[in-house]
């Protein structure tokens, strides 16, 4: 879709929620095209879903969209493959410094994720500390573990600074989490 | 997303282009629904890409899409888990009865399915000739042969009926296709 200014403009949906989450979003985007660009993995962020109330048609295959609504994701927001391996994860920011709220995924998410790992897939948690500028990877095993035994709503920092893994930011790719994925399954397959 | 009725109504994105392929969806995503249900797969229909331009603030995380417009897709329409493979396919009715135009699918999303397979991924195509009422799985193998080798803008029937595999309608599942991923599979074991 060109923008006026030629621009291939992004949805901007995360927005909507007071621009939550945008620029882990795009260091993630840009970590995936670098990552597809070299034939490492194919790993997509899955379009926003919206249920579509009224559309005006423009002719041929063109139309507008006049109203729709954001619904309730019931699948995590990045899937894929690397290495033969299905690879299922949710992304999140937080501004908060010492936890991160559980209700910032959804219970279906978090359903769905416990169901990948069931199925033999690669699933985990990205967080970022927005304020401490860290981004964590917290593998499925961790997170559920966490939630299975803990009453608490929101998951510590020092949870992540203990188990989760701290990614690395740097100019490509931008945020290797796979470097991660690859140090696991070969700690599992010995 | 409630109507007035109370029933949870999907996105009506492919009623835009006249309707095609609403019938196939429908029977696909009982079937993955089934197949979840089960415990057998996680499969899923991604949602329909679109850009959004002007979003309506309704207080909380509410919000009205007041426009937005459909992107053409970089992936396929489904993916998902299933015996710990990472399964992806792109599924499409055609009125033809003869053959299957290629321009039905678009030039990324074939790159795409052909990227997973790669990354070995199982990657195929279902192709349901409407008038005909007759739905094949067609492999990313036999697919991409045809596409490598043909001058053809179009999949004669002929080749779903001599390389494809007719996919059995039933009640439950719906369309049993990974019945057929599963054959395939254990060919390719042994």
């Amino acid at each position: 879709m060109k923008y006026p200014n030629g621009s291939n403009k992004k949805s901007n949906t995360l927005t909507t929620y007071g621009n939550r989450g945008m620029s882990l979003e795009s260091d993630l985007n840009v970590t995936n095209e670098y990552y597809n660009s070299i034939g490492k993995a194919v790993i997509h962020k899955k379009p926003t879903c919206v249920t579509i109330h009224k559309v005006d048609y423009l002719g041929g295959r063109d139309a507008i969209i006049k109203e729709a609504r954001f619904n309730i994701p019931s699948t995590t927001d990045y899937n894929g493959i690397y290495n033969g391996y299905y690879i299922d994860f949710e992304a999140k920011e937080t501004n908060n410094t010492t936890s991160f709220p559980l209700q910032n995924i959804h219970i279906h998410q978090l359903e769905h994720l416990r169901n990948i790992i069931k199925h033999g897939g690669i699933g985990f948690l990205i967080v970022r500390f927005s304020k401490l500028n860290e981004t964590y990877y917290l593998d499925g095993e961790h997170l559920f573990c966490f939630i299975d035994t803990s009453k608490r709503k929101s998951i510590p920092y020092s949870y992540f600074k203990e188990k989760g893994i701290l990614i690395k930011e740097g100019l490509r790719p931008r945020l290797d989490y796979l470097k991660i994925v690859e140090v696991n399954c070969e700690k599992n397959k010995n």
